[in-house]
């Protein structure tokens, strides 16, 4: 990938002369059964920038609780396009459409929904994935109330590698998708968002606006193309050691809902997080420790059948 | 009412030359135990001037679940403030002051908490009361996070009339409080915002952001003097006849929650909502139909003794 | 007019139903000739309801430099609607048709045009009429370029009335026309925003996010509707007072522009403006110090003949 | 370059954990004599941040006609920040301090200014560089107002050299300052803010809300510390290859402001611009058309003395 990046050809993107960004833009396209693409520095920007495009000054974004958008983009839903969240109901990460259409608002007393945002795979429900079924259920929701639909898709090659899917199988459902390069497909920096023509025109200037026009990015974005190339087929193993790592955490004791084990994800609740994650990484293993008594672990392609071995035997010593 | 706002005296309130205005507001804060008031056309926006005043844009407001600055102000914190709420879960409209704590954000990877928001009584729960124990608890909460705690008082003279406490030992825990001169206490309209005077100067300028300047107001202003000074004293006889209406249609079988009646409002489920508040309008019986199988009835005092007898009569006939 | 107030027929305007309000909007769209009117508390109101009817965020609002909506409305284009202005010359008020096509931005390095927005008559140029031919121009540009056009028309029938026309050839040329009742008019209070029926439907939601939704204003609207009635005829005798003031005033060796007091008010260089403001109001005149060094005088239909006189005595010796 | 940033070493500066970003904050802080720098996508990501830093929602911006800032920024100062501009006049990109004092607002009634903002070298001024002295003298100004003063410093490296200073007597004038790693010193990507320890805590939040927190950004930090360190000394070579450019120009008839080639930018009008620009394109040299009749040519170190000499060659045929 540093081999890629060293080589890139490079333009000025903020005129779109960028042969390796628009490279890249394509193939997303391509993968997600989109029109076009547009590179950004980050998954955040992605997301803010579709709320941005779906929404006016005032409307609700339906969205899961624990949602990426709301929990972990910092209010600027608010701060940037001006708009709420309206929460629905998700056990482990899974909205249900029935729950979706009675979340819509039309009452001109209150503030009318503009959107609606699915996370697949849910990161903070632990990387669990929504089923296609679900996926097609809200697509209805969206189409009866004439309401935009937008997946974060952080993690949605996590999600088609679950489901035993195309990719497009799940992101054609959508006006619009967000596709990380970095996380679990090993870019090291950036994101797509993808949909139609039209809508990435106008995408182009809300990234102006957060600062995402970036000059000479191909040495990002050439890495972004490996990743997409290369990325997705590798998953199904990363899950593979996810589960079997699971297996390992639960039968040593450790607090954990298997069930929400779906890809590349584990949470376990375990006493002082804290000094436990920092125990473990001086044994070198990382994890993120998310409350006083919540960790996680995320598995990714550098991490061999090997290294799961002896990280696993660290966990439960 | 009329006639006090028949002879108002009135002057440019722009320039705070009506005086008028100037003996509501200082009427106002004497109640509240606060140093100044502002008045202002409604109390969507003395809360949202609130908000404003308490927050940067990105921040969270902590508020209950169906917090009427979230549920009925139309997305207004975020297109104004650029702030996104954070709930709390609030049993009949009371939150406790250790999900209050639990809900205060301060990770730099997260959006920080600018504020707290009460609501009492808490009419999405039925004009339900929050104790003073749960808003000392609050307080101490705010206090030791260093945050600003607002009461939106829509509500806020029933609240002191049901638990028979002066209004200042409740408003006095807040930094700023949105007290209506509609609703309950009878002016047509009208809400004072009080606070200290510093954030009451401050609250000026965002009044006037929100087209809230209004010229010669004096005239409502009259209204409200009258209603600050005569309204909080029928609160209690409003509430007496509002357990009397809910005592009786639980007998007639509506379905009810009883421990929620403790101000002036009643919320029952029935079949048809609105086809039965229709044809109760017929009957002279006024009550809204807030979903299709939800209703609600709110009692003033226009609403006489005999007069709550004939509209038993219509409800549970 | 206190009479009309005292005897308003009034109901909940949040709901549509007070009867006096409706009449007012309706009158207020008949002599626009618009479909339909919004009442609002300020004129500021109405003009950032336009703004926001008008706009996405981001964008740029085309106005003449001086204008109310971005000198005297605290950046509230920005902090709602988050869009800017982009400035046209205007001397003496009178943008040129030409300027404004000059202005409109469609590069996509650029925040687009969102909106053209003219006063009539200009405040801050001294209560200057834009020609009808102009008020056409820039109809013209707007229309080739596919964007709304707003009037700020706080004074505008001080411009119809200087103009000898019905007011509606002015108001007929611009999309949405905000209407202010105090001012000239003689009411204590309030604004009407006309326009489609479509848009002031939108306008009822953002009237409503902005805390501008009041519950009994029937007691407003009926001061406002006498005002729409009666105040336009006299307006053109406050023309003639103001022009004989401003005669007399320069006689006496004001430094003023002659060729800018076209309507009801008067603007003039002195030295120590505050003191002689001061001075004046002692002696029965009031005026408003914009500066160290400059005054305002603006005539209503409560300054007779007999009053004027006295009131030039008082400015001239 | 590209070698630099194919051996950069990595990590998450989502947690502050990338070593090549930490160190070229660390140079950039060194060199404008700052506590410390926040690397970012882009140089308007770098002026937003400091914008959202220092106003509160519906405050003014007082900066040049002209400015990057309001110009090329896509009104993301009021969608963002909620903010408007004040423009202060600037000839040849220079303010007069006594201006900026005169624009500064603190009256109830109108909107209070939050900050200052100076762009040097002023890019649609032609690249032209505004003195120490005056730069002191606003600096003055801000100190007497209590305001915060932002430098946008995309081309401060030009004015430096071109005043024949070390950076930080200018930047040291500052509170924040925004530098570009891209246009004169050569690197592919990206901007640093510089500030105090505290500001850029806060700035931090910001980056995130805007999407500019990138993961494994240390690739184009490592480009950018290669440009802080060698692109500054070859700046005078482009100035003086600048000026003989202009000379060049100016002697062939072209109408241009020598006074105004300061730095590395020539502005200058001719006739049927786009067409003139794509002929020189095909013959090898690189110009901007900026309106129908105003071209723009921007020198940079890989344009040697003979590539210059083809360039006039080209130019002046």
């Amino acid at each position: 990938m540093r081999e890629a990046m060293a080589q890139a050809e490079v333009g000025d993107d903020v005129y779109g002369e960028d042969p390796t960004i628009n490279a890249l833009q394509a193939e997303a396209a391509r993968l997600t059964g989109h029109e076009a693409g547009l590179f950004m520095p980050s998954g955040s920007m992605t997301n803010q920038v579709a709320i941005a495009l779906h929404t006016r000054r005032g409307e609700e974004v339906i969205c899961a609780e624990g949602a990426h958008i709301y929990e972990w983009e910092l209010g600027m839903m608010a701060a940037f396009s001006g708009v709420v969240p309206r929460f629905v109901p998700a056990p482990r990460g899974v909205p249900d459409p029935e729950e979706v259409r009675l979340a819509v608002r039309r009452s001109i007393h209150q503030s009318p929904t503009g959107m609606i945002s699915l996370e697949n795979t849910h990161n903070k429900a632990g990387g669990t994935v929504i089923p296609l079924e679900v996926i097609r259920g809200v697509r209805a929701v969206a189409n009866e109330e004439g309401l935009p639909l937008h997946l974060d898709g952080a993690r949605v090659f996590n999600a088609a590698a679950a489901l035993g899917v195309e990719l497009r199988e799940i992101t054609g459902c959508f006006d619009t998708v967000s596709v990380c390069l970095s996380k679990g497909l090993g870019a090291p920096v950036g994101s797509v968002l993808t949909g139609s023509r039209e809508a990435m025109a106008q995408a182009h200037r809300y990234r102006k606006m957060l600062g995402g026009g970036m000059r000479q990015a191909g040495v990002l974005a050439a890495a972004g193309l490996v990743a997409l190339r290369e990325g997705p087929d590798r998953l199904a193993e990363d899950h593979r050691r996810t589960r079997e790592l699971a297996g390992a955490l639960l039968e040593a004791g450790f607090d954990l809902d298997l069930e929400a084990v779906q890809t590349n994800i584990i949470y376990a609740r375990v006493e002082d997080a804290a000094q436990r994650v920092q125990a473990w990484a001086e044994r070198g293993v990382l994890a993120s420790a998310l409350s006083h008594d919540r960790v996680r672990f995320v598995l990714h392609h550098q991490v061999s059948d090997g290294a799961l071995a002896a990280a696993a035997r660290v966990l439960t010593s």
